[in-house]
């Protein structure tokens, strides 16, 4: 069984919002044996979205479409189901009664726009939306199967898995994804590293992807049943990690903050940070995961100079001669923070995030990252390339492989 | 002119990768009055891809592909241009001798694998990638202009602006695009208060859209020239605000952080956070714009009890009798804020965003936000729905939402 996915509304194609909901779905439907052979974002225009349901439900044996729900006037996805399954729209009694429960629950007024919300295809089934107005509809299309869903991605998700899924067939067989991070290597390092593993068609594909800093190997493998999959995507990493060695830094979800996680949680021991230019962005990735408690005790972010002599100790003179973007104020930072925090490790980080505040002698990007841990304190030049929103990724990336390197006692 | 962007990967399609590549190019486009009506997400398939290169060729009149121009096996782009231009792809030296560059600059040893990044048709023209190593392709199909750029999205931003733009014909008119964010209501309210001032066709379109806890109002206009549109767009936008009054935060960036942050700088006024649940998120998304030192000092992320304590004058007998997530708690940390970081206005947040950790009598989403300012200390209940990112998203949306209808003398 293959699925195509249509997401609708102009504030998708003109790039106001980003579809998150197509990703979800795929990855969804990829572990019922479904493979997703296409996205297709198409606007608020009655003409083009009854063509694209049309078109996707002649080309694919599943078709899910998210958006053009709600309750207003560019909502156009009832509409469009009609129109392409050459059916009238009718009011649904029972629809209409949950929506007012809704309402009521919420203790809010439904408003007479909400009405259409009940509105759907007369051959067609609606799909409870319980934490929201919009329900969604299941219906059938020149054999293909096409569940219309709400472009809230709470409801969306909810919807997906308490309704659509369990109306899907199995597939045949299964495929599991698996991805390995990679620390401190280029995309082409590793390409050339694993060339030989490289698979583009059958039931195994390997391919690499750079983002954020850094590379990961995406492997997707098929087999008769979960165990099968499984079997075949372990054995390929397996083999890259034999050959890339403490570059691996962890599979899955198991990205740089969460292997830092492990690590720590692993030698019991706790991690603080103090934050300038990144703000408290390094704190809020390590606590973006639940469990972060088990080893992470909190920040202080020093974004003005100020907090940074008051919470963090750094010495006025310190300051003055040499700067806030400078090794011993890093230094200082990373030993102010691990004492005033209580924890075994420190991370500080102090630098020019851009746009402004660049110099020829430190130029925007420039970022020094201090480390203090049980066995002594250390810093870090790093000049980064790109924009205040890259620098500061990076100089979390950069932070978070410093401290791996010192937990596993990798030089670097 | 109207556009079609394709974006090319396994990893896209399969949902591990969301493509913000495109609703990037898309806003981009608007700007030179070019419409894009589609955006489609194949996947490294050579017939697939050559297949959606051909489709587009013949349906738009511009064509933007992004990704499959690494060095691995499984980027196939360029021969898929090939085979649907029926051509074949040469080596062009002079991007070779650039690549090789690229390598020398960065110290890196250049691999073989990186031969093929120089391959393109014959009658295709290579696009400068200074700060990658994957060159891009202009090319004519079928009347037609395709061009190809990099995944990365830095190294396709920059080809866009340096490279591609200045190839596109100025487009007939100009398009804008303006959102309107809205604190405080319902998406079915604003759809009721703006109902008669919702477009879908023509050259003003208003649309609502919901997301991340907040209503935005879209509204796209198109005029002979940018003046014109501004002007079509604003008419609009206004007699929005003057029906909506205070609910409207502000228009395009200026979400609710940036509309504190207008705020507060405008006062002369100085903000800070004690974050637990939040675990630095609010100072992050403060922190993500350029300018924050004008007011925000920083933050004490306390995830710890005892760093409640210490940093902030969190008293024991109060965190005992009452447990750190409550009112209490809220109004100290808060107070504790403001006098250790020196500003007039602190916010606190202490909460149970889960999935972990709640009780009957504090379920998951409880969570106190405190405000502690120039006329005293207040804190709030929030019971949020959602998982532990949507608790963490909410907390951040009502705690800044609290500190704006404080600076405005809002009663909430």
């Amino acid at each position: 069984m293959q699925a195509i996915l249509l997401a609708v509304g102009d504030e998708l194609t003109s790039g106001q919002t980003v579809d998150t909901n197509s990703g979800y779905l795929a990855m969804q439907l990829a572990q019922l044996g479904i493979a997703t052979v296409e996205h297709r974002t198409v606007r608020d225009n009655l003409a083009t979205l009854t063509g694209a349901i049309t078109e996707a439900a002649a080309r694919a044996e599943l078709v899910l479409v998210t958006g053009g729900l709600g309750p207003t006037a560019d909502d156009l996805t009832r509409q469009a189901l009609a129109d392409a399954m050459g059916d009238r729209l009718v009011l649904h009694e029972p629809s209409l009664r949950e929506i007012e429960a809704f309402f009521r629950r919420r203790g809010r007024e439904m408003k007479v726009a909400n009405n259409v919300q009940a509105m759907l295809p007369a051959s067609a089934e609606p799909l409870v939306n319980p934490i929201g107005t919009a329900p969604g509809i299941a219906a059938e299309l020149a054999g293909a199967k096409v569940f219309c869903m709400p472009g809230v991605p709470r409801e969306m998700q909810k919807m997906f898995a308490e309704q659509i899924q369990p109306r899907l067939p199995a597939g045949t067989g299964r495929i599991v994804f698996a991805q390995m991070h990679i620390a401190g290597m280029g995309e082409s390092d590793v390409g050339t590293a694993i060339a030989d593993l490289m698979h583009r068609e059958g039931d195994l594909l390997v391919g690499t992807t750079a983002s954020g800093g850094m590379v990961s190997i995406r492997v997707t493998a098929r087999g008769q049943d979960e165990r099968a999959a499984r079997a075949a995507a372990r054995k390929v990493l397996d083999e890259i990690s034999g050959r890339l060695g403490p570059a691996v830094v962890g599979e899955d979800d198991c990205k740089l903050p969460q292997a830092v996680a492990n690590l720590l949680i692993e030698k019991g021991q706790t991690l603080a940070t103090a934050e300038s230019c990144s703000g408290g962005l390094i704190a809020k990735v390590l606590t973006d995961t639940a469990g972060a408690s088990d080893y992470f005790r909190g920040s202080i972010v020093a974004y003005h100079n100020e907090i940074k002599q008051k919470l963090l100790g750094v010495d006025t003179e310190t300051l003055e001669q040499n700067g806030a973007v400078s090794e011993p104020v890093a230094l200082q930072m990373a030993d102010g923070a691990r004492e005033a925090l209580g924890v075994d490790w420190a991370i500080s980080v102090t630098g020019i995030a851009g746009p402004a505040g660049g110099s020829e002698q430190k130029p925007v990007g420039t970022v020094w990252i201090g480390l203090a841990g049980p066995d002594g304190t250390s810093a870090w030049r790093h000049q980064l390339p790109g924009d205040r929103g890259h620098v500061r990724l990076r100089t979390l990336m950069a932070a978070l492989s410093r401290l791996r390197n010192a937990l596993l006692g990798i030089e670097a």
